[in-house]
């Protein structure tokens, strides 16, 4: 049969907007861009202070030295780094992240090593090989809303622990572990950033970090660390990784993008050996192989570059940042207001009075030349009005003096909102956590 | 609650071989590396000459040139090339490969286009949104392997679609079409590459370029078009894409792998817009951005330097390949040998005579150092002794005089083969198509 001369094409229907509408998978129900994405477009102009995004401080990095080790590079070795490579990653990168894991007291073989693009593509692995759609995964609430929004496209179901100012609270996780064992499910696994959270900016304990692992070996949840700050720490102390006391219940995620710089997209998992092999096809079948010159890249810069000394510069650099926010806060913060004192990474957790809503708020802040990022984005799903009272500060990109000049806008706000607030009572937002939410760290 | 101190550790059981085996999700279920992944490792020695692998010949790239434009690139650009960028790629080169696509007839916007880590992120970001476990995918028969196994890493029934020399045959998928169509199924979508096929290096002839869309159309079935090598037609003639013929039922796959080098992982999907805001949601959730520093140097590279020159010199350095393996097919097959004649691309593909089987006697080829890949890879199920006869043969990465002797090789491969079946009867390989394959392009 061939095909007929005069086809009959689809009607003008409904579907107009979307013909394809009928045809997508389940896991795209809900997989929207969200209002506050439009408006963190507006937040990325010029005349706003941004303390939305997590954008590294890259005015750190030496680009002249970089151009010339890159070019030598190119010269020496373009062939390789410019064809593919294996779907697990470069040799050479593999031990010379074994080299950087050390650093937490990880020992490792690099045959367990699997490079990824960017540590974001090694949870999305992880997540493919574990999760089947309805399958449970522990998460800390808050939690980094990328991991959310991987968890969400596999239609996960996220379970969050609560966290104190020690991190996540072995006794709330045992709670939740015990509940869902009487239910009869076993989570996947539990995943957790323990150094200078995303978004709360708090450390898990020392003492916890033999209570998490334990718990999860006696639950046998595996446990899935997330550690892109740990060298980040404002004092130079560097935690043990839960990697380091539990090795067969622990897969590692690690990166470049904060350490070095993230448009190189260069991550890693550390895996448990039988769980790297599902991790290598699985990675296979999503981009064939990481990019080989961008590893050859980290690799020479890893070599030729005093590393070490560079993340120190990264590590003064926001400790500065960090300094100058809790000064702002502790300056112009309306009495009520309370928030994390980060000792590393990224992140101050900012909680407002009660009766404000930082999400219904966040378009005046805008206008007032101030963002950040709402705390519902930070939850996987139902509704708590207390959440409404969260936001999320980041203070890795702008200078110091936009820091607090930010800070000092944010102030203004909060304070006419008590005005709102007194004069027409909470203004409340329709909560919309998770997958509809912007994935901010990159803005 | 607190943990308790002595907590019970699993005890040693079977699983002691892979603790985590009751954890995986239902896709990994046949996610295991092939024995033939074993021998290839072997075959990558370089006694052996591998007519097995996809890699690009990039001896025809002038690394000086390269390394000072990308020290240059460095210096002026080097914080924003460093540094995130947004999940659907840099406007700038989006906007540039809307002109490389322009070559094909496609006329695009940048904003329908989406940068990904290689062609295979796409395809697999397109089967993200599309396929729910169950799905119907179309796909010629024999098929590229990385896409089988993709979708299969979705779940997805792969339902493979006959060709003959002028590509995919229109009445065949007609056929397959209505005889889905009575089971009340609609495949999610027909993924094709139309030009210098791999691995069947057969191109879709100009009459059915219209069919095949219009066919798709009538069933409303989207197309998938994947065209990496569309621009290295051995004459220079460039066909035009299904996506310009049915802009709004097709979305295109492309790839600066073998116009450029594969090592920097930069491909891209052009979709309809709708279609376009899923996949970059999607692409989000899965690496956050693509690498910006390879997309800065990929446009560099397009501003700078003579990339259609550059696409000349491969195709010239591919045609002299292919000749050298036409002639040396001709002189050295035994009879009964047919194979295809591609006028463009990487491949050709060889049907051995009945009662040879192409993976039984890959080891022994092997032995003798020359490697190909068995045809069985490139369906996605069922077994058909037919299938048993077929190879792909790769002329892309070895000189021709190593082409020639690989060939020699592998026709006394073959004589050794009929002394085997004349003395023992025929040697059957239990096959093992589609996921448990290897993914031999990167090798």
């Amino acid at each position: 049969m061939t095909p007929r001369a005069t086809p009959h094409r689809p009607q003008s229907t409904q579907r107009d907007l979307d013909p394809h509408l009928g045809r997508y998978a389940q896991r795209t129900v809900g997989m929207t861009a969200s209002e506050v994405r439009a408006l963190f477009a507006v937040a990325s102009r010029p005349e706003v202070v941004s303390l939305a995004g997590g954008m590294p401080y890259l005015p750190a990095l030496p680009l002249d030295q970089l151009a010339g080790e890159l070019a030598q590079m190119v010269m020496t070795d373009g062939m390789a780094a410019l064809q593919y490579g294996s779907a697990q990653g470069t040799p050479e990168l593999r031990e010379q992240i074994c080299e950087v894991m050390a650093l937490e007291g990880v020992r490792a073989h690099p045959d367990d090593v699997t490079v990824t693009v960017g540590s974001q593509m090694a949870l999305d692995m992880v997540t493919r090989i574990f999760c089947d759609p309805g399958d449970v995964v522990l998460a800390e609430a808050p939690s980094y809303v990328g991991a959310l929004s991987t968890f969400a496209s596999y239609q996960a179901r996220v379970v969050q622990v609560p966290m104190d100012d020690d991190g996540v609270v072995p006794a709330e996780l045992d709670a939740v572990l015990c509940s869902l064992r009487a239910q009869g499910r076993t989570p996947k696994f539990l995943y957790t950033i323990p150094n200078f959270h995303n978004p709360a900016g708090v450390t898990l304990a020392p003492a916890r970090r033999g209570d998490v692992p334990q718990l999860c070996a006696e639950h046998r949840v595996l446990i899935v660390e997330d550690n892109p700050y740990g060298l980040l720490g404002f004092d130079g102390q560097i935690y043990p990784a839960l990697r380091a006391t539990d090795p067969d219940n622990v897969v590692y995620l690690g990166s470049f993008s904060k350490t070095f710089a993230p448009g190189l997209r260069v991550g890693w998992a550390l895996a448990p050996h039988a769980v790297r092999e599902k991790l290598v096809l699985a990675a296979e079948s999503a981009t064939l192989c990481p990019p080989t010159f961008t590893q050859f890249t980290v690799s020479r810069y890893l070599a030729q570059h005093d590393w070490r000394g560079q993340i120190k510069s990264y590590r003064e650099a926001y400790r500065e940042r960090r300094d100058a926010m809790l000064a702002a806060l502790a300056q112009h913060m309306p009495r009520g207001c309370r928030w994390t004192r980060p000792a590393g990474g990224f992140y101050v957790w900012l909680t407002v009075p009660e009766g404000l809503d930082t999400k219904a708020m966040l378009p005046r802040a805008v206008t007032q030349r101030v963002a950040y990022v709402p705390g519902t984005a930070f939850y996987a799903d139902g509704d708590d009005s207390a959440r409404n009272r969260l936001m999320r500060l980041s203070f890795c990109y702008p200078t110091p003096e936009r820091i607090t000049e930010g800070v000092r806008r944010l102030a203004t706000v909060l304070e006419r909102e008590f005005e709102l607030q007194r004069t027409f009572g909470s203004v409340r937002s329709r909560t919309m956590p998770g997958p509809q939410s912007p994935c901010p760290d990159t803005a």
